[in-house]
């Protein structure tokens, strides 16, 4: 390709012959990530089928180039070439990727493809009318699908089903450290959900009163992304029925979605995807063509929403700093003053809806997921065993009844629909990551909730550009996080960031 | 590919393993044509980069695909297999398309792609700013590229450089008849502009007054777009700086652009993009992904938009159908009534801009155009000559001095920024085209502008859909036109209109 920007020194040929194919991959990923955006924010129900096609296509496309027979010797070729430590990096991104494309037949790329398309599409209709059994029609052939790559991939490498499914999300990932990392949080989370709303019953909060014009949320949101850093030159806001962030890093797309009754919910989720693109928006622009550019991982793209969204966008300070956008676009009334705000954005009250749930209960909704879904994949369930399963874990963890409402309850997600089993851990995994750094930040700052309430975010912005955004992935996840806070992932901090500010805030 | 949707009879391998080829090039596409939508409708700035790159990639992909070796022997093979007619058509042009794209080298199709990518960005501020000579950097790099093309597809077709660009709009398309055609209309053009406009010096007509807000153009947008016909579930309205058609068959994407003292501009804008729509939504579904099954030529797309906005969109009838919708949503100032509309939108008025320009002094925008960009890629003229030329033909044809105003002038059109060399003759084709439907539907139906006054469109609908939107590319141009009103292009109906409507009306 004469337009790569990859130079083609004599003393590193196969390294150099890789990187074009991995820059032609990455121009393919373009072209379906700004397809696949579309398709959830554009796209009217008539072009799906069309549309379908067409990424499958794309899929098969890319699946054949990472197969071909000739990138084998290439990596062992590369393996021995004078490479910078940044060229070793990205071999190593590269292998993992070849490897885990010659792991799957193209048939099974295509159907996977296809399925989940067509899945996808269908719920967001069935969601709306609760139907769950027409859901699952679509959905047994999205998990059998997942199930198949999930044993060629688990055989090939040594662990579980599961587990095989997670790596894609989170290099490297264990699912019995999680599984023990989310075993703890069962022991102590109860309690303290139940010892803060005991505290939380005293406290007089009051409800803002609608309606907040749709125009008048998305008006304070885009100001709000403005504070936080959002660069408009290279990204958009839109709606969707799922709120995501996508688009291509050179050009990153968020979407919301508004309800004139509640403005909480759109802006705590803008505010949320502003985390994920700013990560896109800051990683280095010059390896972006090559696996090294992208972020670490979807644990640690979470601790960047969860980094806005929990410990900055609900913190009280962050809450004055908006408190005269918030008046400025919906009015000043009494619920929204800034304390009144901020007592809001921490009140605990366990919810049927995970993107709507509360910092403390939040978590229970994201091991309810990973336990139905590694049961799922490992096959100790079937895909009709999930309501059941689900209404005994909402009511075991959150005390709530969710029989027969299925919109609500195990309808409510994108990931299943679309076929990404293995991905909800990295919800959780990024809040106690986003609570480390937090630790780090606060060490580093003492003075970082004044400075925060005056506006002023450079002192988590730099930090976050210097320890993540620029970081790429020139570090495995555990090095990343090692070297930005000291340590590898310590669920500590998080209980004590909870403990903090829901006990003694 | 396991989802091709065309049958492998074992009678014509050769025909069904092309068939499955063409159906993975409209696959490519789709991702082409939404990425380019996007661009135009969508992408912010920093974009605009990657994007191109991923276009041009695409590019080089499909034109790999066409240049596969094993083609030429599946075109010749076929030709001996037991084809429907249906399936002869669609062989004549998948060799039309491996004809072309086998006359031209890799190296070219990719910098075009990256050439026009570029010039075209640059071109929407550079168009705001008047910067003619910033523009002329990026245009000349896309000039060359064009000449090297038409060299080529010259050479081997045996054709003029210029009239083998133009072929790719319109099969078949001869220079020298067009030049006879255009020649002919300038012999009567000027005088009859000359006599409607001091018949019109008496009319009395009351210009609308503005402001008419954004929203409330595109609300009455939306209820012509129903009115039209468009399928709403197979398509959008969005806005672009260039109003356009694009997106794919099965979601039509079009554009329009909103000024608050104009709306006729977003009206009939729109109005003319339905046009367009309706041929590629009522395109035969069984055969969309087949190259028999896209619309016929641009000539004949634009006779789809031009019989929309020229015959029927600004005839009295059709304004007295909408005149309730443009109250309803513009209010009931007298200057709206249909009689006074009607006026407005007949009145002949020479001007800079093509897409603004009255039915009558449109051909001459299109004749200049045609004839610069001839005399360009020809060699007869540089890219720095046309600013002069554009100044001498306006001029001459127009009456009007248009020296250092290139944002209104030679800057105008997206075109020639993309590369687009050979399309404008296409408008003029199309409103001849047009001309000769009506005087077939009208003839058919004596009553036609009673029925379509009353807001009853089916007559011209069904007529267009029967001969041609459901012949896609069965035909070739002539053979569709002839079957369709009986002879080939026959311009006389083109002026009978404008006389019929322009002094008798």
């Amino acid at each position: 390709m004469s337009t790569s920007t990859t130079p083609t020194p004599a003393d590193k040929p196969a390294y150099s012959a890789l990187a074009a194919t991995f820059t032609r991959l990455y121009r393919y990923s373009h072209l379906g990530s700004i397809a696949g955006w579309d398709q959830a924010a554009m796209m009217p129900s008539k072009g799906n089928s069309a549309r379908g096609a067409a990424l499958a296509e794309l899929q098969v496309l890319m699946h054949q180039t990472l197969t071909d027979a000739k990138l084998s010797g290439l990596l062992q070729a590369a393996a021995n070439e004078p490479l910078e430590p940044q060229e070793r990096a990205n071999l190593r991104e590269m292998r993992r990727d070849w490897e885990s494309a010659n792991l799957l037949p193209e048939r099974l790329v295509e159907a996977q493809s296809l399925a989940a398309s067509h899945c996808e599409h269908a719920w967001r209709a069935q969601r709306k009318a609760n139907d769950w059994q027409g859901f699952l029609e679509n959905f047994r052939p999205v998990v059998t699908l997942a199930r198949e790559e999930a044993q060629l991939l688990s055989q090939a490498k040594g662990v579980s089903p599961y587990e095989a499914l997670m790596d894609k999300y989170e290099p490297g990932a264990c699912a019995a450290h999680i599984e023990s990392v989310f075993g703890a949080v069962k022991t102590w989370l109860p309690d303290l959900v139940h010892r803060v709303r005991a505290q939380q019953e005293s406290d007089s909060v009051l409800q803002a009163t609608g309606p907040f014009p749709v125009e008048s949320q998305r008006a304070l949101g885009l100001e709000v992304m403005a504070l936080l850093g959002f660069d408009f030159e290279g990204g958009r806001l839109d709606i969707s029925t799922h709120p995501f962030c996508g688009g291509v890093a050179e050009d990153v797309r968020i979407t919301t979605r508004y309800s004139e009754d509640d403005f909480v919910r759109s802006l705590m989720g803008i505010v949320h995807e502003t985390g994920h693109a700013r990560y896109e928006q800051n990683l280095p622009r010059e390896l972006l063509h090559l696996p090294v550019g992208r972020a670490r991982s979807m644990g640690i793209h979470e601790s960047q929403s969860l980094s806005f969204e929990m410990q900055l966008g609900r913190s009280p300070a962050f809450v004055q700093a908006i408190a005269p956008l918030v008046h400025k676009h919906l009015g000043a009334q009494e619920a929204l003053s800034a304390s009144n705000l901020a007592r809001l954005l921490t009140r605990v009250q366990p919810g049927m809806i995970r993107v709507d749930a509360d910092e403390l209960t939040y978590p229970a909704h994201i091991i309810l997921r990973f336990e139905i879904e590694r049961a799922l994949i490992d096959g100790a369930i079937a895909p009709e065993d999930i309501p059941a399963l689900w209404d005994e874990k909402m009511q075991a963890y959150l005390g709530l009844d969710t029989r027969g409402d299925f919109q609500n309850g195990c309808l409510q997600d994108i990931h299943w629909p679309s076929g990404s089993f293995g991905y909800f851990p990295s919800y959780t995994l990024g809040a106690m990551y986003a609570a480390q750094y937090f630790a780090s930040i606060r060490t580093l700052h003492p003075d970082l909730d004044a400075r925060v309430a005056a506006g002023e975010l450079s002192p988590v912005m730099d930090w976050l550009r210097t320890h993540i955004w620029s970081q790429a992935s020139l570090w495995d996840t555990d090095t990343l996080v090692q070297r930005a806070t000291g340590e590898t992932l310590n669920p500590a901090h998080f209980r004590a960031h909870l403990e903090r500010r829901y006990l003694m805030g």
